[in-house]
């Protein structure tokens, strides 16, 4: 078993790093705190005997050698950034549980024939720079490295610059390691595993998203002086494309959702109609024909909703992934293991989108998962216990540890 | 008559300072900019002999001297102040104007009776510091100096700091001047006297104004892993709040309007449920009976429709006045002159707040205005003809130097 007062430690130690208003996270990625957070990271890999390797995208790779000079390396991580507002184990459950993996094969003396990299993914979270999973989506070759390069943020900062201000841009080609298997452990983000008691999810599949950037155009004008019948009020159209995507999501229940999390009004003045307004729809289902069938539904629709109103709708899809299904073997290597040690478990669909969603296109990959309260995610609010902490990554040490090899 | 080339060069010689990005003005209250153009105004009177006076509020008062040392002065004046994505002549026209009232009666050589002071009131747009024609208000008795000075901009920046910072805080306490009487030529900001085509509108009441603050909260979680069911979504609350303001507006034609200008979302990320929602309605009508009635509408309706969905509503009044009747003998003045120079003319109302408003509380107040092409206001595409500029220039020229007797 692993060591979960240690895990505990670490989580609350990666947490005083770039602390949130309310007990959360604020880590955005290629941010000063980001930088912090890596270089913790490093120390306590180098700390347990492993040596780092980091690639052009930043992405982060703390290996410890197997007995089989021949085998390829069982990966296990996810990412240390966090939302704006975020938690504290959004991802650095994944990573420190990959860590503490090591640190717990150390402690037993125990030597794998495969050897095991740890991984911090950069940017998952995808809020400063759109779309989540950037750098696992170049690893698996999903985005080129150039495009990835070249996204701005809100100030108009490069991704590229900013890695490299950060000092976190390594030298490895993206994608030219071979991984014999992929696992990541990470908390639910959502209220199944509590509302039915288990300790652990066993994830065999993952929702498909479409991230759909949208802009309405109307006509600035003076909110007094301007008569009802000649306004163009870009914010009606936000309005009624807000209700239209609750509307397509919960006709397509069970398990569709959406809503639009990212707007920006022009000029966002109290005494000037709207222009423009551009905001971001999140729709996700684990089903491909109905995800596809969402969204045909809103581009047939909100051009003429808009039109209704006088204004003008165009949109771009900025992010994008299929509902992923993961590898059989890794998703038995994780039941057998829940299994083993005696934890209640069920097999679930991941609502949240992973960086073992794209490396399930280039390695075997399966996917741990522990309860949190209430299913509060992306708020820095988010809370588990140190014994879901401990459940999950048990489960994780002998999944990875069986495919390993002793 | 004024000269009207050199009104129209002055208007083009202060439009160069705060250039916007697409040919308009961003010489918002209290910037770097708002100094430039106060010190250009200044010189410009100093030439044309004024002496002149600033208040505590940084309102400046040019004055050029009268006959008879016992006539109160007769005031002329707008704002130079510009919308962050403003036009070159709303309240501009208004400054420069009353600037070129006083350089016509120099060229003429005329004395008049009462002295005549421009004024340029600080803060008539009220974006970055709510509510609008701030100073003129605080001139009015209408809010307190301190309570100005402790506004704060989206920056966290407080009014009084800004203003001192600026350089613009003068020694006198505002409100002290007598006024024999005020004018203020401003745009209409409105398509009605393009759409009749007239030359002149002789401003005989306003629209009452009401600034509702609201805030929706619902509760921050993750877009793909939280079920339809369980959201707080504070998103779909201004959605529909948007949609109940048109309503409203609609139900109270004609003459009413609405519309929500500021909106910020927290934390605003792709993939967050918005958890809170603040954002501002403007409504005006020119009947106080019905303005009440359509916040009343709103404050019974907007709490029970956040209820239905989950979300909690409150709202805050942060700007308000109630609809103006201007001095019958100075609006008199207004219509007599538009007449003896052969202007056409129509009776209006006015669809925006101005300075006017405020002084007519305190003295006996009238508008001019002038058509704008397409009526746009509050968009950098805001557009005067050099004739347009020139009939109100003349009208103002007219009643002013009747009120202020030769
Ligand atoms: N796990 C997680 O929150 N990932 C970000 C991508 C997404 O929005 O699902
Ligand atoms: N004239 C003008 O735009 N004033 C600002 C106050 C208002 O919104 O009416």
């Amino acid at each position: 078993k692993i060591n979960a007062d240690r895990l505990w430690d670490s989580l609350m130690e990666m947490a005083k790093i770039g602390p949130g208003i309310a007990g959360g996270n604020n880590r955005q990625t290629l941010t000063d705190e980001d930088a912090e957070g890596r270089a913790l990271f490093q120390s306590w890999c180098e700390d347990a005997g492993c040596t780092m390797g980091v690639d052009q995208m930043g992405n982060m790779f703390a290996r410890r050698e197997g007995t089989d000079p021949d085998a390829l390396p069982v990966y296990v991580g996810s990412h240390l950034d966090t939302q704006p507002t975020g938690g504290k184990y959004d991802g650095v459950l994944g990573v420190l549980g990959g860590l503490e993996v090591i640190r717990s094969l150390n402690d037993l003396g125990i030597q794998t024939r495969h050897p095991i990299v740890v991984t911090n993914w950069t940017n998952e979270e995808g809020t400063r720079y759109a779309p989540a999973m950037l750098a696992s989506g170049v690893f698996a070759g999903k985005h080129t490295q150039e495009w990835a390069y070249d996204k701005v943020d809100a100030e108009g900062k490069r991704f590229g610059d900013e890695l490299e201000r950060i000092g976190w841009k390594g030298d490895e080609v993206v994608g030219a390691r071979k991984m014999h298997a992929f696992f990541e452990l990470h908390i639910e983000q959502g209220p199944i595993l509590e509302a039915e008691g288990k300790d652990v999810g066993v994830v065999t599949h993952g929702q498909g998203l479409r991230w759909i950037e949208c802009t309405v155009t109307g006509k600035e004008s003076h909110t007094g002086s301007t008569p009802m019948h000649m306004r163009r009020n870009a914010g009606r159209g936000l309005a009624l494309i807000t209700e239209l995507v609750h509307e397509i999501a919960m006709k397509n229940q069970p398990g569709a959702v959406g809503a639009i999390g990212h707007v920006d009004v022009y000029p966002n003045s109290r005494n000037i109609i709207p222009g423009k307004v551009v905001f971001t729809i999140d729709m996700r289902t684990h089903l491909l024909d109905k995800l596809n069938g969402m969204v045909d539904e809103l581009m047939a629709r909100a051009p003429e909703l808009c039109e209704g109103i006088g204004v003008e709708f165009s949109a771009e899809i900025v992010g994008q992934f299929d509902p992923p299904a993961f590898d059989e073997g890794c998703v038995a290597a994780v039941r057998n293991a829940a299994e083993r040690l005696g934890y209640s478990h069920i097999d679930i669909i991941s609502g949240a989108g992973h960086d073992a969603c794209w490396i399930n296109d280039v390695a075997p990959t399966a996917m741990v998962m522990c309860p949190c309260v209430d299913g509060l995610s992306h708020n820095e609010a988010e809370e588990i216990s140190p014994e879901w902490a401990a459940a999950g990554c048990n489960v994780l040490f002998h999944a990875v540890v069986e495919t390993a090899e002793i």
